[in-house]
């Protein structure tokens, strides 16, 4: 399906704070970027780099005064999720190097701690994707998912005792899981279809059967419309804006996701 | 200056025909893209990625029939470009790591077998951005630049031979002279704004004075609105398109280049 | 100066049980590793890659048995550390992109949460090395310095907490402290000469006026004699060993600095 | 096999001479690095960088006077080199992204000039290996091996109208041709076991069947006993030493490679 998507930011900004921005989706295994649009005013020097993880961000100092960024892109991406139950675990052994970072626990994501957790919830499942399928159901029927309930990113220690939270929350705390045992898991920040009430969203992907599968605890049934912005080990890596100095917050932020003919 | 480009090929593709492509530009030191599209048709799987120059390509297989292809971008340069007489040469223990493979010969570029030439012309010059200018200059009085004159890349060896050349050639022998003089030198591939008559277009980069500087023997004078889409050591790294299999050849091509408000 | 550092690891296995090394010290800016040795017993395959972070890894099975690793290198290293009172805060805008990554919270540094804290313990001080010289010394007169109390890692929160820690712990509080002030800080895992009691160490780097500069609030003064062989954002990423499967523990280790002539 | 390799060259300096060295073996898919010595004399600053095709190179100015260098390592390696008739050509639309490179022309190796002949040699053989092991008997029926007969790189079509060459220009000829069938095809320096006369030794790799094998023109057989220390795309990309300014050469040069038992 085509989608196009659309984020607007403004800010009011009182000294001059320079901002690290990842709002530009890439085309990828999952998606296909026709076009894409990054406007800023007013139309300071911008400079875009690829970070880590593969993501296109773009450094600014953004001055005083009004600042805003409007973001939108026309993307391909599966009006299906993949489903793959019975998607073997990769052993250790045979993960692709660059897999392997996302086995470590992140800021967000303390999977050194989550390992007894993770083996009650999927006791005799065949290792792999069905354990990552059991991981994403006990979220939806073990954590509220309450969108708007929180502005900060919180640990997953800190979500599975509250028991409730926003999308970028029950990531957090799925990605702990898996990596506790020993499945690579990631958390991506993008778009997504239908999506209520309107937002950027969070959800993760898992690494079993050799390749990435998208998982997200916030929806259900295998329902796509996915358009991935920013990949990375946590929320720390992937934050739709980054900024320095005074904290400055959106004084308008308006998300639209489409679809469209193409 | 802002720049509306555009490049559109048409293929009549006889068997599947793997491509990579070139022609998505990038953000960067010296250009802003804000916006860009790329249109394929028909719609068949297109995967993106980097590669070793940090160029967009992407990798598609063409099936048969009429094939086509539709790039455009919004894009920011600069209306002059930057002159720096007298920017020094940077001694090679001083060259950041990334930048030492301009120095190697390549392809269409045999270094190894200019450096008489390249003394000739920049006898005693001061070694930098002066010895760059003065190559620049050989070039455009002493090689015929013809547009159009030629199919396929030949050697700096070569266009040297025939004194003549497009604008890919006369690139190669500037660059081949540049790092015989062990200054890094690098081609680049893109849009000119009012370049006559209009096409995709090519010339070179050499790092001297801590940072690239553009050079063109094919225009006069420092006149801006380029546009890069690609970068590397010569037309090898750069082709906008690379084919395998049975060649084809565009039964269509057109480039625009159009100055815009923004 | 020059020193001959060894580490051997002996486990006994269980289990054919997947490992993930970093012990092998690579030349970089402040070090020159002029040889050095790598074996295992028994002789299994082993596979060596280079991390995210550029650090040389190994990946291999341990087969059930008595298994055991024995590096050793002779490095080249200063003898002194450098002190520079005065080197300014980088903006933001003016850091490499390859520094912003040192800026985020992660997973034993909860950067989020310290600057409070960072702020009361740099009033009115210069932005830059003043800053982290003041945090390194608050460190050594707050945090007691214990070493073998601690067996796994635990984040500057909890040490903070704590009041006490083992070199690891010192480092990652220093790193959430630097962090929080928007000075890009990493973890270093490696040897030091003369170390009491001799083991593998672990101090900060913080990123000011334009370099690396060495942290390290467990010793006093100047002192170098310092051996990098691992680099990252906190200990998760610089584990000297990684194991995968049921927990397995050194049976015996053996670290050893000597200076030498060369 | 186990083998002890070494190097050692001695320059004879009139002025500060940068150099930039690539005699450093690391571990691979095809080989374990166990141990590894290098020693430069006098003792200046070296900086040591992984280059885009991840070998290790080191940088240096060699002062005025007798400049030496010894490398050594202790290397385990097949004794005998894989062999697969029948491993299939890789479609272009299936290869690794990172491989796609070494389909280009390059500065010896003009592949875009050897379609003819290299279909010629590989008239009615199955695409792949069998392509390039019928390649490598013709460069050995063909082309006159000579070690000694020359001292710099020339280019696959000057070694195809000499018809004679030292190995590496039967290896770049041998490249030349793989890459004009579509074969990917990379340079290899390194040491040989056993290779008469002793001498750093050139062989290539093509990638057929999903992974990279071993091809070798000047020798016979099977046998194995190969230690990489350069890959890249021909010589220009992998020279045991690059100097830069007035030329240099060892007045000095010695190389060994011995079984050892380990």
């Amino acid at each position: 399906m085509w989608l196009h998507v659309s984020c607007k930011l403004v800010f009011d900004i009182e000294i001059a704070t320079p901002f690290i921005l990842m709002l530009r989706p890439r085309s990828g295994a999952q998606q296909w970027v026709e076009s894409d649009e990054f406007k800023i005013s007013p139309n300071v020097p911008i400079i875009e780099y690829t970070d880590g993880y593969g993501n296109l961000s773009q450094r600014l100092v953004a001055p005083p005064g009004k600042f805003s960024i409007y973001t939108n892109a026309n993307v391909k991406t599966s009006e299906l999720l993949d489903v793959a139950f019975g998607a073997p675990f990769v052993e250790i052994q045979n993960l692709p190097d660059d897999i392997l970072c996302y086995l470590l626990p992140s800021r967000y994501c303390e999977s050194d701690r989550f390992n007894d957790l993770a083996m009650s919830i999927t006791t005799n499942l065949l290792p792999g994707y069905n354990q990552v399928a059991a991981i994403e159901d006990w979220l939806r029927n073990t954590i509220s998912f309450i969108p708007g309930s929180s502005d900060f990113p919180i640990s997953a220690t800190e979500v599975n005792y509250k028991q409730s939270g926003v999308c970028r929350d029950l990531a957090h705390l799925g990605i702990a899981l898996c990596r506790s045992l020993s499945i690579p898991a990631r958390m991506v920040v993008g778009y997504l279809y239908q999506l209520e009430p309107m937002d950027m969203h969070a959800w993760f992907e898992a690494y079993v059967g050799g390749r990435w599968y998208t998982f997200d605890a916030t929806q259900s049934g295998p329902k796509g419309g996915y358009v991935a912005v920013g990949y990375g080990l946590d929320a720390a890596d992937v934050a739709v804006f980054n900024q320095f100095g005074p904290a400055v917050f959106p004084t308008e932020q308006m998300i639209t996701v489409e679809q469209i003919n193409n």
